[in-house]
């Protein structure tokens, strides 16, 4: 009788975490689809700084950005998630779940690369964007060369 | 001599737009992207309003959807792309570029529930949320009930 109890209190607080609703491959799906629309983002802002600038769509691109950047994507790396397909193998290292620091650390120059980005676009200053976008890129490829392996 | 000065013309002019530089299949990935970001958001909203209501959760959820509402994923349905793979084969329908008024409609719907539902999120109101979740539901099915394929 007490262990029916229990195994209903656990069953309460897991289904109540975000976390236990989520299936591995649907995370490693989500956070492969939110690096992705990064990505075009990232490809858009250059486009308009190295031909004809176009403010509005950089601010749209850097808003994507942001908003990805400050989601907290640390939540689609359950454990477990190490290994595992969502569009594709994850690429995601070992390290990632062992240098929670040096991880923490790169998170943090990503998020607030990208919060200035949102900051410069809406500014709309197109040497400066082009500035700030080399600041930002930079955040990305540290973190890419610790955290993701090479295909 | 008049045909290669029009060449070179048409040439600039189409090195100098965003679409040209994107490659079909760039373009496929990073609507699959777009859509996936959107889609672990809804899940998160979701997951918010049927178990422990987090507001930040539900914000940054809904921020997301937002700028990605915003960010003029059009740009990505260039022509030729009705077929082709990114991630996976599109699933966009024809129907994309031959029913522009229906399709802007419900592009229009959607984008009006994505903006309220970062209104309602920030608010803080879990049923508001709840009843606005629905309504940005609805214009997320009516539009793939349209123009996306089963798979």
């Amino acid at each position: 009788m007490k262990s029916k109890l229990l195994l209903a209190l656990l069953t309460v607080a897991v289904a109540g975490s975000a976390a236990a609703q989520m299936k591995p491959e649907d995370a490693i799906k989500w956070r492969q689809s939110a690096y992705g629309a990064m990505g075009w983002s990232m490809n858009r802002i250059k486009t308009n700084v190295e031909g004809t600038y176009n403010k509005e769509e950089v601010v749209k691109a850097a808003n994507v950005i942001q908003a990805i950047a400050n989601s907290g994507m640390g939540a689609l790396y359950l454990p477990g998630t190490d290994k595992g397909t969502g569009w594709e193998a994850t690429r995601a290292k070992p390290e990632i779940w062992t240098e929670k620091e040096k991880l923490g650390k790169a998170a943090g120059a990503f998020n607030k690369e990208a919060n200035e980005m949102a900051k410069v676009a809406a500014g709309g200053d197109a040497a400066a964007v082009k500035a700030q976008f080399g600041k930002l890129s930079e955040t990305c490829k540290g973190c890419h060369d610790d955290f993701k392996a090479k295909k």
